[in-house]
């Protein structure tokens, strides 16, 4: 830990390396170190990042994973609420697919309970990739460089969804963001953030924000209503866990989104509402934890948020197999 | 050169390796090999794929140029016609990008004279991008990351859209494809097609294809008339070099597409009218040459079309800068 004593005339600096491991710091905090993903299926993600490329699981030919969760800019799309098939305007904010493996369940409501069963889901909804299941597995079936690598991976040449959605799954897990200037302080690296951020962080924890946010993802580890203290004000019409399982205690319940790499997931909040950390900040402390950040204190928070971006995806551009004579045609109009 | 000779019995195959250096055999051929790209600047390269895969440059902040010529999939949308801001059908196929800077212009109908001409006119078209080069500067100059990669390359921190076109252009100059099969064999090494496609590459060149279709890109050397022989049918609005010279004669008359990557590029002609090589072949034949290519002949000259494929875009996928408080909100709805 840095401790900073201010004196008239000069500022001194004392820094004091904890005798403690590196884990043993970890412990200490609710906000843990992510790890480099482990224990994956290297050919299964090469053919799940096509997949999750590849705009033909879209009905137009013209929507992939990727548009709505683009990989050059954190996972998503920066807009309010997501644009479908027909320009269709998405009801809810799209959802961070980095560090989705670390997060208690999938979507803001929570109803897919892994990555897998998420992945089935846009290709099939009418206002999104606007597909089905039969007619993407017919479009994979009849490109013959996805048949090849099929068989390499399941042994088989007929294609199934459940695999496909595996395949796209795995690939996903491997997009976790280790090697945040915040992990690197944890991990015992005292000057990989400066005292703003320090300060920010301690606010973070004694306002109460980790009582949600915590946990490898900052978050991601329960359900909770949105406005707690004072009712939150949208127009955007989910009702989070309400719509999954009817319980009137279930309404405005959303999942505790992971803060990681929160400076490149804007706009917040699942009606994308919040345009700004700055406003995030402002919005949760009224109305999650009655509390009226100052400016000092949100411009402190806010600088301690941005020290949890890290790594991004780094792989190839995937180079995906061509359509052959066979392959149903995209169906844009 | 090969020759195959069959004798009853037994298959003897004859490798003359051909005595003269490999630019003497091509100096022979109509087609010559792509030269891998050199003389780039690598700063602005950088610069320019980010851009180009940068939805920010669009209204919605949902379409980058990488939307429509998806170098996942040969530089182009593998649609009819290609979709714009709220899901506006284009007028047009859109064209690879692919090899692009080794053709004589830019746009099926050559309206652009080059590659930084043809950059900044998506972005502002209504049906395209539908933002304008004001907005699109506007939002770049209020993210800190362009803006510092802007000042190291171009020595200032006013960003402007030649600067701009500038850099997206220098990037797609680097989108040459190279190491094809063909230009293996162009190269001398005679094991690099098959005899089929060896046929095939004959009877394209004795049937008067390479007339049009030559040089490094194999076409976009020569505007032509599509029905020479006998009229197109299409519905399509697009009236080529006439909509730009007003000249009766050029009505119909578009630049003469490449072949490189053709197999990935489908489907084919200006209005996108052939979903495959199998039927763009015939229709070539029949409306440029007057000539009914018979099937065993079609199916030669797909697999030297096929030979044509070369070294797709290898980068890491561009991880872009965050918009700041002050960048321009997206307005997709």
């Amino acid at each position: 830990m840095r401790y900073k004593a201010l004196l008239p005339g000069f500022a001194l600096t004392i820094i004091t390396i904890t005798s403690g491991s590196w884990a043993a710091q970890q412990s200490n905090e609710p906000i843990q170190v992510i790890a480099p993903v482990t224990n994956i299926n290297p050919a299964m993600v090469e053919l799940g990042k096509k997949l999750f490329f590849d705009p033909r699981l879209s009905k137009s030919g013209f929507i992939s994973c990727n548009s709505c969760h683009n990989l050059s800019l954190g996972g998503t799309d920066n807009i309010k609420t997501s644009i479908g098939h027909n320009w269709n305007q998405g009801p809810i904010n799209a959802p961070t697919v980095l560090n989705a493996s670390l997060i208690l369940a999938q979507f803001w409501d929570g109803r897919a309970k892994n990555l897998k069963a998420q992945a089935g889901g846009p290709i099939a909804n009418p206002g999104e990739m606007a597909s089905t299941h039969e007619l993407a597995i017919e479009v994979l079936q009849s490109i013959p460089g996805y048949v090849t690598e099929y068989q390499q991976i399941f042994g088989n040449d007929k294609i199934n969804i459940d695999d496909v959605t595996s395949a796209i799954a795995e690939f996903e897990k491997t997009l976790v963001t280790p090697n945040s200037r915040f992990d690197k302080w944890l991990m015992g690296d005292n000057e990989a953030i400066n005292d703003t951020e320090l300060a920010g962080y301690k606010l973070f924890k004694e306002t109460g924000c980790t009582g949600c946010h915590n946990g490898p993802a900052v978050g991601g580890t329960s359900y909770q209503k949105m406005g707690l203290v004072a009712p939150y004000q949208t127009d955007n019409k989910a009702q989070g866990r309400f719509d999954v399982t009817g319980n009137e205690s279930d309404r405005l319940v959303f999942k505790v989104p992971s803060l990681r790499n929160i400076e490149l997931t804007y706009p917040y909040f699942h009606d994308g509402g919040a345009a700004t950390l700055r406003e995030a900040v402002d919005t949760m402390g009224r109305i999650q934890l009655g509390k009226q950040f100052t400016d000092a204190e949100n411009i402190k928070i806010v600088a301690f948020l941005k020290t949890l971006t890290g790594d991004q995806p780094a792989f190839n551009l995937p180079i995906l197999p061509p359509s052959s004579d066979k392959t149903p045609q995209p169906m844009p109009f």
